[in-house]
């Protein structure tokens, strides 16, 4: 049994991906003596295998619930993560905002989040962004964070009778190193992780994309094994 | 051909439930001679003759596009209009937030709205809250609307390349008889529109639930007649 699964402690909303970071995320909510509750979006993603290993970290990390939601966003289209026809950069000298973004997701996600958190009375969202090695993603800087909060401190009857929601982002400034480093202190097994866009079904990793290259970099500036199974 | 449909025209995402608010706030949007996409959601509520609305409202007020979304709410629970175990209030004598507020649900659909947007390059949202006939409802208030429209804003991709995002809300302190009537000036076919929280299979209305007296009563104060097809 999760020692914070018990009634008495505060329950919060951990948005989790399947990769590196938000795994890490979920480690750091349940540290705070949390009862977490793990969301995970199936959106149309072409790397499927993160919903495998967001399966696996959630009982792993002892999250007392997880759901998985079906929202089919390549309908709009509009990145390479969920329309086929695009590929997925392997260069990682691209400037600006990667075409792997996707149009507003983790906007999407977060209100996903907050409609959870306001059913199960949950005072606490959870949010792995990142705005270092993701410095190109509009939505993985402190600003829009902020802005979200209070956009749901007025959206909902939990806070306008006065519970309010605040929204963590706890690793939006570490870099990978220092996210790897705090997750291994927590006892994550980034081995479950996926990170990869283009993993394949068994959840092996490409070792080019440029999720790839972050990843690897971090695991070597943080001076400690690599555990991801790359593709043969 | 829908004359607001050229390529030249500014491009707009409206929420369309199906409703007499959301039809007159897409007549809206049209008078403003942009190219309106309806977006609907399907989130598992009980009155699902809503979305055969939205379909009828869309083709009539000549829509570019019409995307109905699924998304299942009902796995979090916690509304009268999702969750069949709880019965729809027909009362109209209670205080605070009605049970058939459902979790977050605006939000995210203004989220999917935004991500919609973002791949159309439209910059308008159009959202037909009503802050006089539903005042219980924390995410019918322009506050509320100001701070999403904020949030968007440093949410994507478009905003942040100088491309704003603006939501309208243009009933939001409109009456229900002056929104009746200026949709009627607009030619919206209100007949086509669906209210009532429980209607049956062919989109007849109950005459019982809050949505319908607050319709009726719409028309009554219009001084025009009620075309709402009602249970017999």
């Amino acid at each position: 049994m999760n020692p914070a699964h018990t009634t008495a402690a505060p329950a919060a909303v951990v948005l989790l991906s399947g990769g590196l970071d938000s795994a890490t995320v979920l480690a750091l909510a349940r540290e705070q003596g949390l009862r977490c509750y793990a969301l995970s979006l199936d959106y149309g993603q072409r790397h499927r295998a993160e919903l495998d290993a967001a399966r696996r970290v959630a009982a792993a990390l002892g999250a007392a619930g997880h759901e998985i939601v079906r929202l089919d966003l390549s309908r709009f289209g509009g990145s390479a993560l969920t329309d086929h026809a695009l590929d997925v950069p392997t260069d990682g000298g691209h400037d600006g905002i990667p075409i792997t973004y996707v149009p507003a997701r983790n906007t999407v996600m977060l209100s996903l989040a907050l409609s959870w958190a306001e059913v199960l009375g949950a005072q606490h969202l959870f949010y792995g962004a990142n705005a270092v090695d993701y410095s190109g993603y509009p939505d993985c800087r402190p600003e829009y964070v902020a802005a979200f909060e209070r956009m749901a401190n007025l959206a909902t009857k939990a806070a306008i009778e006065g519970r309010p929601i605040r929204v963590q982002a706890p690793i939006i400034a570490l870099r990978k190193a220092e996210i790897i480093r705090t997750g291994l202190r927590l006892g994550v097994d980034y081995a479950m992780t996926v990170s990869c866009y283009q993993a394949d079904s068994q959840g092996r990793a490409c070792g080019r994309c440029d999720a790839c290259r972050i990843r690897a970099q971090g695991f070597t500036e943080a001076g400690v094994p690599d555990p991801t199974p790359y593709q043969p």
